[in-house]
């Protein structure tokens, strides 16, 4: 696959967390970016479209000042890795999350992440970004 | 950069892993394939080269059955993304990580990553890879 299929899959990602995360429109999200499955691996959150929708509900119900801001994206074919700071009261310290997308035809068919909480001490004044 | 160039610094990337954290052989690592500088985001390793070759050095003593399997690399342009299993005592339920390295010229210069225990109980029976 070329690049420039890589950078339209980087551009469906991002704009797949903007309505689905960032302004909780859950079947807007299915409809535009979602392919015929979304196969979840995150360990708490139920499998498939159905699962998906349920913890995009209940993060826009439980958490109205839930913050979700990628700070990098990386792209190579069929797959879409970004490296996001979440917080679910809007406050720090938050979390660390990559999540990794995989895409066919250009819709999200499967999904990865690992969240880490952000801690307060740190052996260096790098951060976690 | 060229997409060469990312499948480039994927084999790097990769080489370094074999190198440091299953060989546990650091200088050899830091000799080959690490840059002028080692920014380190992990918030419990210290910063640089040496904070680099102590975190090595106490893996290789520590955790002789250590397990550094990873399981995905994506690469696109200078950064370079891992998903792995880990395990410290060779034994499950092990931690799932992702680790972005981003390269200058080929060489590693900056390292962030985010490390989740994998839970027993899941919400699927898909996994966390």
């Amino acid at each position: 696959m070329s690049s420039m299929d890589a950078a339209t899959n980087a551009q469906t990602v991002r704009e797949f967390v903007q309505t689905a995360f960032i302004e909780g429109r859950a079947q807007d999200a299915v409809d535009s970016f979602i392919g015929d499955r979304y196969v979840q691996h995150n360990p708490d959150v139920p499998d498939g479209i159905e699962g998906f929708k349920g913890i995009v509900a209940e993060t826009k119900d439980k958490y109205p000042n839930f913050i979700f801001d990628t700070r990098k994206v990386i792209a190579d074919d069929d797959h879409v890795c970004l490296h996001s700071y979440l917080s679910y009261d809007g406050n720090p310290p938050g979390i660390s999350v990559m999540d990794i997308f995989r895409l066919e035809d250009g819709k999200i068919v499967e999904h990865w992440d690992v969240l880490q909480p952000i801690p307060e001490k740190q052996a260096h004044g790098n951060g976690m970004f």
